[in-house]
């Protein structure tokens, strides 16, 4: 534990203030454009963003033109060892007594696009909180956690085409639900988020070859917020045998920084407690989350609040999974937490737990919901608490359209 | 129908020979390279392959420079007018009295690649006899069809880096299967083929717009065999709640050439009897399936025959449902057919149903099997028959290699 950085601070002193997501010790990156230019990679510090692109033009560090593109990917898939030196690199640029002369643009003038090409997406389910209390509403108390819940991260192929950056608004779909007489065509009337952390993989895994634990760690670039909508009518009717499809196409919103694997470092904890040993392939040399809290808001109103720590299984754990059976990984995979709930209802991180299943309403800004309505916006945040300074994930929000018949 | 084309005759006398795959009618699409050249693309043409990229260079027709590139999505990309124009242009250039200078490579001496960069993978459900046999033996008589089944196209995200080309060895999985007393470690036991068709999406779709079945039709480029091979034991214990996962990634074959939808227009009719009228959105403005006979062989002998009309949801239906949430689609999905089976078991696309389970083996070269063993070698085939010729779809095979504990 290295959260005693509290004295680091950078010239710029937007990235100093009490609660900046963005100070010195974080460094998330990012692809933004501003009107004079093309989308190219940047960091996020304070209230500006470093333009890597020119940095790299100016030949402040070499990337062999990767920041140029509007994409993470290049950057991404030079390794861990380029990660780190570029991070230590902009750490000695960004601290006092660094190069103020940087090339940075005001956050408020650039426009912010998906950091990365998103090659495949997977989603897990490894919230033992939730994936009970969703169990429970789907399937009823005795089959409510699977059997082989405890003993594997239970995930699924979510589709990365519909993977969008946060402010995107995202359209109310509409779809096959059950009725009295058989499927109707209608619009979702159960539209829910979940709350998730998603992990992005930074390195190649070939064919036929499993993945350990720990090097699965070695293989996570860092993390970005994730809120995988989700139409609940939709899902319950088509999700026997094959699982979830439809109702988790309608867009999945990420944030627009990837907070680095190397800033999470200080935060590094355990998880929620084991009910049974884990068989070998899946056991961790070091503890695999970290001390972050995590909610989201609708509206405005802050609606729940929990902690990355009540996870089950780390995404090294679910990477190393995922390779099990010999599947290839590549650079841009996008691995989501699975929903993040604690045991009470304002720890979680869906509106169909947080009600269970419409039943209770909550009440926003005065108004009930049981789920989301049309114009709703949904805004998710992260950070962990350091010394004196805070890793932010900056915003990552989305307002649902009313859906076209 | 048009089948009456059986007295069109190529100049190649190999592409004229009864029961060649490659006749001027089909102009099947591949990526192919020599010892002497980089990956390229290229047209099947009885035993020769048409250097595509060399064409262009010689002034033949104008893709763009689509053709010098390792996978045909830049190609596909350029939309169905481009794919009419080629193929007019292809089969005057290639019939008899056409221009018998164009640059061929012997398929003999060419090493086939994966035609396309998948983008993403979809799989399908759609043969009733393979769901009702499959349900059968995962969840008894009662639940066999799911409620929804004969209402929508059941189907799933698969997993995109672990499809790859004919000839590719598989790795049998180790996994987690259900074991007496708790789940066990262990090379899969149970391991099979599923015998499909594949079709490539050649239209990008944007995001929060449905495509009708007429659309999708549009957007289909072609077809592929596609043999998704399945861990039956790794799929019984971690298919509940959200759908086969590791079971469906350790590889799925396809075929080199893509078989154009302009190649099978002669073959279209009516797929299975349906038990109750579709919803609106999935209705079929014409028939929407080919006959196309298609089956399997192990080790060279064969073990199942059947054809794509029994299949009860078209792919022009599977790729509107895809999008009924406003996902969007891109040049490159691939969508699987899901097992095609007839009723009976020599029909059947999987040893699953074939053997019950592995209850009742089946006799191969003398020897029993339950499910495929190492060193077994599955081949997939399916050809359209016309008026003196047939549309084939070549090689698409695969052998087991051992695990690797």
């Amino acid at each position: 534990m290295k959260k005693k950085e509290g004295h680091v601070r950078s010239w710029l002193a937007s990235a100093n203030r009490e609660g900046c997501d963005f100070p010195v010790q974080n460094l998330p990156y990012g692809v933004f454009s501003t009107s004079d230019g093309a989308a190219r990679c940047g960091v996020a510090i304070g209230d500006m963003i470093v333009d890597l692109a020119t940095c790299e033009a100016q030949g402040l560090f070499d990337a062999g033109g990767a920041f140029s593109k509007p994409q993470l990917n290049a950057f991404i898939a030079q390794g861990r060892a380029k990660w780190d030196k570029i991070r230590s690199r902009l750490t000695e640029l960004l601290t006092k007594g660094g190069d103020e002369s940087l090339p940075l643009v005001p956050m408020r003038d650039a426009r912010l696009h998906l950091p990365i090409r998103v090659t495949e997406f997977t989603d897990f389910y490894s919230s033992r909180n939730h994936a009970f209390n969703v169990g429970l509403l789907f399937r009823g108390a005795e089959n409510a956690l699977p059997a082989q819940w405890t003993h594997m991260p239970i995930g699924y192929n979510g589709r990365a085409s519909s993977v969008v950056v946060s402010g995107t608004p995202i359209r109310r779909p509409m779809g096959q639900l059950r009725g009295v007489n058989g499927p109707e065509w209608a619009a979702c009337r159960r539209l829910d988020l979940e709350l998730e952390l998603g992990a992005i993989v930074g390195a190649d895994s070939p064919m036929g070859q499993r993945v350990s634990v720990e090097e699965a760690e070695g293989m996570i670039f860092g993390y970005v917020l994730l809120n995988d909508w989700s139409a609940r009518d939709i899902q319950a009717w088509e999700y026997q045998p094959l699982g979830p499809f439809q109702a988790k196409a309608l867009g999945t919103t990420i944030s627009p920084w990837i907070v680095t694997q190397a800033a999470l470092e200080p935060f590094r904890c355990k998880g929620a407690a084991r009910d049974n040993p884990l068989l070998p392939y899946l056991h961790e040399h070091r503890p695999g989350f970290y001390d972050l809290a995590i909610g989201w808001k609708m509206n405005g109103q802050k609606m729940a609040q929990t902690n990355y720590n009540v996870m089950y299984y780390s995404s090294a754990q679910q990477l190393a999974h995922h390779t099990s059976s010999g599947c290839p990984m590549r650079v841009g995979d996008l691995l989501g937490s699975g929903t993040i709930s604690g045991p009470a209802p304002e720890q979680t991180g869906a509106l169909l737990e947080m009600t269970q299943g419409g039943k209770n309403p909550v009440t926003v800004n005065g108004e009930p919901r049981s789920f989301i309505e049309d114009g709703d916006e949904i805004d998710l945040f992260a950070h962990a608490e350091g010394d004196g300074y805070r890793i932010g994930f900056g915003p990552c929000g989305g307002r649902i359209l009313p859906a076209v018949e």
